[in-house]
């Protein structure tokens, strides 16, 4: 598909002509010193085809884009035992916000913000060794990419473990309701290592064609599942934004801090973008932009 | 197409055997002594043809389902300037919440929740008559459902402002912020008025064929505008349970107090649902299965 | 008392030299428009003795301290009955918010934030004519005062009712929640009335020798509701400064946006300050620094 | 004075009579066990004798009371400085409430809610060992009591250790808005030690002597300093029961989830308090009604 390609390129030279770039997380030492002005975007085909522009061969921290894997393997692993403990709701504060929790009694609204996220990877744990867990959601990513050269970064999970103190109180808060099974250092610990995987966008967007529903997805999860993902990724993905990116991409997706964006066109594609400066919500600048080009360009908004 | 009349028969003896009715809204008097055992459902297709399930004829209040076409009438008279007034980002509290106004200095969060609502017709209303504001929106509602026998209930309206102290509160907090442009009992006695629109689940599953993209819709808003809007009821359109009907139902809908409820599946169809019992979040109880149900069967999910 | 005298005359002084004033109240015209550098202050020992400085038979706006006198009448009226609908405790958010109200299902914390007030005043008004329990409160504070030389500046409640959106939506929002008894209009307007009570210095400081427990009060309310007054004054009757005026004043005061302050020394006097100017709080900039400068002088504090 | 001492046993009598003794704390396993039919009260008087009623000599955790002792010992190293990091407001929420500090942004509502504890504690222990901290808290308390016969519970502070997970939250937030200075585990260790210094009511009640101002009290911190730390007791002391302290009690008091309570009755007395049955609160069931009591019977409310 020539098309698919040329909109690529073209997303590419726009995002390198704006030159808006963001700034990378600073409260991660690792990244914070990661060169902005970097962009990559690859879009998967249902014909296996992947279309990549600029650097899609370079890894980079997924972060939080950890949380659509963590919550695939838990909800394979518990099914819907999960929703007894987090919720699947949209909220209106930031990703590592606390105060939620104190109204709702430390069941974190859904499991894409922080909190939430740490009860997904502590139903994954749920007594076993941290490193089976993250044996488990490495494996399962890497099965979903179709590869096994995806890696934790274990110098970023160290950088991140001396300074992630909000997530700590968000831990210890948790516990506190009763909604950690696990020590909460060794379910963090867990947490900071599935955050420090690191992929290329090429990976990236061959690890989402299951979610997709493309035809060249190797057999993961079920579609029900797959669908219901993709419904949380659009409500939830962009935390406190994440209304503002279904109304200009309507698109699922989910970012990370590290500049990663995993964009889902249902049958029509799976796409991954990168570009490591933020916006004040957490979400990459340029890399929110490409996609709401790419949603234009290619008519594919499920809307 | 026969299958889908066929679906719809199955989707209304379900819920009759279910049994499972809810509570009819108690906050307006009008509304609250209706016999919750009814339940309606009509869907087109492209290609015009109307199927429907139980009482289809009947005219019910159609309340906060008028929220879409106030938007759609908003962004055709002021555009874009609207979002200066209004975010677009679902929020975790109910329909009527006043926290968040305060925290967000008399910004509503979204164009459906209450709030958000009453600023959208006050910039319709813009210092003209109420008339000429229910005039613009009624007129828009009909040719959206391609007939002219659509009609306001003033019982119902003047039912709902001598009790509504909760939307006076609203209006008034608005004003005290500078987000409303005209004296606030102006704006809410127009509200009120297109809260009390009465149609069929017939008219209803008519008037979303434009933001259903289907070949059989009048010419009335842009794609863009469409797919913003859908985006909006995916996001808002149940309030702080937009997240689980996401989630559960995978479509676009915008629901009233009345028990209706609009909903949209991209290319595929345009559906209106009702039944007048609540649940919980002010969502009909029998119509949320209902949509689940007719999304299982059908799969027309968009994710 | 001659040291007293002095006491005032060096405070008096020290406040036009240090000449900072704050800003009148904006959102009442009648009052935005005060000439900000005026200053008074008047304090009464247990003798009858008034001793003043400054502006001290100037009438100002007693706005806030009026709610002392309500509540004095209120629970003179029906005791603690008036508990089952408001609470008696500070809060850390402003004398005009919303958000607590909401999650307190309509009952406000104390009855010196505006809510709380309101509710006061609608139990005083408990289905009277507005002009009844005005002339109850009005003849009380005349009483307390012992002069009739003490009116209701109407002007000044007009200019308040066409412009106070904030506490039409706090009334709006109370009876929502059934805490109104009367219609909102009734009890705002009597509440708008009840706030543009004018009064001098002296006035003031004579009005406070019952809760101050001086022997030359008139015998009006019981030791035990004055003391119990007192508290509420301290705890909650500089807002969300109510803390800091502990602090650093440590004695039970009420203060207006009028820009007056009534502060009770028990058994020592009861003292009237005046000047216009508001700090962020609401509270008399110069007035506040009064306070505390005639606590350091005397010895008076509580503590 | 041998009234007081009669005061004393009647309101033993009527405690032991009521027979309404709430429920000891929960969460920290040692005192959990503890019998709460158990209450004691003493009071110190200005020429330096100690009355006493039931178990004055039994040793009690004091928990929270220790923040009083800690603020002293802060505010006599580092003054007024910090003031930059706690503020002095009391609020509405529950003393381990973490929502404020969110919207704070790690600033603490005052010193007497967990947070401004803890902060207040790593303030005082600025980069020191524990134990040097630990030894000043305990020798000031020994000062002031006027016995070196006060000792810390290491027992009761590691069963602490073990469980707080919500001050473990807190100490963690703090520290993620850059509001501690020493390893959050450092400071949480020290102040779970304070907490679990323990006295009886006789020496708890002459602690207090030098914040009543009594002539008998050992010069240890100004009258300044012990109005301001009174004031704060007044409006801060019982958590969001404060107001309502205040309201029937008028004094100055301090409780603490062992069951006890500091009260100062300035110039009058110091008393001591404990029974280790808690309301609704985290404050005693029994000491804050024999509180009550007593204020009814000697007039001594500072109101």
């Amino acid at each position: 598909m020539r098309r698919l390609g040329q909109i690529l390129d073209q997303i590419h030279d726009r995002i390198h002509e704006e030159a808006d770039w963001g700034l990378p997380a600073q409260y991660i030492p690792e990244l914070a010193s990661v060169d902005r002005e970097q962009f990559a975007i690859s879009a998967v085909t249902p014909d296996g085809q992947c279309h990549s522009a600029g650097l899609a061969q370079r890894p980079f921290s997924i972060q939080s884009i950890s949380k659509v894997f963590a919550l695939t393997a838990t909800l394979g692993r518990i099914g819907d035992a999960l929703w007894t403990r987090v919720g699947r709701e949209p909220t209106k504060v930031a990703f590592d916000s606390i105060m939620l929790l104190e109204t709702d009694h430390g069941r974190p609204s859904n499991p894409f913000v922080n909190a939430g996220a740490i009860v997904t990877t502590d139903a994954l744990l749920a007594g076993r060794e941290p490193r089976q867990a993250l044996a488990e959601i490495l494996g399962l990513v890497r099965t979903m990419a179709g590869t096994d050269d995806i890696y934790i970064n274990d110098r970023v999970a160290q950088s991140e473990k001396r300074t992630a103190e909000r997530n700590k109180a968000l831990a210890h808060y948790l516990a506190s309701h009763g909604n950690l099974v696990n020590d909460p250092d060794l379910t963090l610990g867990t947490y900071f290592h599935q955050c420090a995987i690191e992929m290329t966008t090429e990976q990236l967007a061959m690890s989402g064609r299951v979610l997709a529903d493309l035809k060249c997805a190797p057999p993961t999860i079920s579609r029900a599942h797959a669908r219901r993902t993709n419904a949380l990724m659009l409500t939830c993905g962009h935390y406190d934004a994440s209304g503002e990116f279904a109304f200009k991409v309507g698109l699922p997706g989910k970012s990370g801090v590290g500049g990663g964006i995993l964009l889902i066109a249902p049958r029509k594609a799976s796409i991954g973008i990168w570009s490591p400066g933020l916006n004040g919500y957490g979400n990459s600048e340029a890399g929110t932009r490409a996609a709401a080009m790419l949603a234009d360009m290619t008519g594919w908004s499920v809307f």
